[in-house]
């Protein structure tokens, strides 16, 4: 079994991208598990909500990177870890570089700081794969701001947060990907839904994932 | 000013120590605040709400150690840190060392990942003085079930552990105070309240804090 994460700005595409995977999965008969961080836990969607929310008190930085991590922990320890001990892949939207990228590249946080926490939170748990859907943070807020237009959504605390935050947000990401490229596939989430799910099919079979 | 945290097992008279303190500070005319962990703050309080309930999902220990230090890093920030700088003092209803008693000496985290965690979540801020009511296990039962016979009061889902887990916690605070015993002052917590205010304001006008 893997454990396949999906990274990328807001509406970089990571859900239409991991469902062509569940896709090709239930094709392979592959047990898997879709989750998200933060939440995927009873537990973890209450604290969701008090990260995310724009109403009520607001964490300052160091409270907020505490609630994801108690988030990913209950997560790691209740879901994450038991499916895979059960071979069941598990494919979760954002996971411990988004720790990174948005509480050490977007709130300044140190890097040390938040890659211990994350080692806490996850008992020292990797992502065997980690997707990166590229994306500019210009094209990100169109897209965002063109989905709430149809659904009615506003944005939460974390997607109002200004442009240069999500463009520490995405440098970040970028830097983590070179630092370990031989997990994280980058992907440019300009292309078509097609065209990504080619290249990431492709790019997981290369590397003996699939 | 001063930061006075107040630690001991539940039922071991700590409000009742506080207030007496309370009126000793507001007798000398000094500016004090009196607050709690967990809590002290709104969000903490929420966060207070989800350790301590018996119904609802419960964190695991990590997750746990890690919600007690995200209301910590609310209660510094927003709380003790600006009444400190405005020259007030702080009287706290236990703080940094319950983490280490509760979630290392009582869950088996390892000390040393309390420790990194208090560290960070207080960024690095220490009571300048812990007063530690020392109290047996049977004692602090008997207490509080007593006290809950007249409030009508139920156990939260920490008192409602096993006594083993509470000898755990008491041995930790003892083992805290002896070894950075300077910082610290540790009371037996069967004499008289009359006997232990006495004894408190004997010790903080020898540390020369009063």
């Amino acid at each position: 079994m893997k454990f396949i994460v999906f990274e990328g700005l807001d509406g970089s595409g990571k859900s239409s991208l991991m469902a062509a995977l569940e896709r090709e999965l239930q094709n392979r008969a592959i047990n898997f598990l879709r989750t998200r961080e933060p939440g995927g836990t009873p537990l973890g969607d209450e604290i969701r909500n008090m990260i995310l929310r724009k109403e009520g008190p607001a964490p300052t930085p160091r409270t907020e990177l505490l609630l994801y991590e108690a988030s990913r922990s209950q997560h790691v320890d209740q879901v994450i870890r038991p499916a895979l001990a059960a071979g069941t892949w598990v494919l979760c939207d954002r996971f411990a570089a988004s720790s990174v990228a948005f509480q050490s590249g977007g709130r300044a946080i140190s890097e040390a700081d938040v890659v211990m926490l994350n080692t806490f939170a996850t008992g020292g748990l990797k992502a065997d794969i980690t997707v990166l859907l590229d994306l500019s943070v210009e094209e990100s807020r169109r897209r965002r701001q063109g989905r709430g237009a149809v659904t009615g959504e506003t944005e939460d605390r974390i997607e109002s947060e200004a442009d240069t935050f999500h463009e520490n947000v995405r440098q970040s990401f970028l830097k983590q990907s070179r630092e370990d490229a031989a997990a994280w596939i980058v992907l440019d989430a300009r292309e078509t839904q097609e065209v990504l799910f080619k290249q990431l099919l492709q790019s997981l079979t290369e590397r003996k994932v699939l």
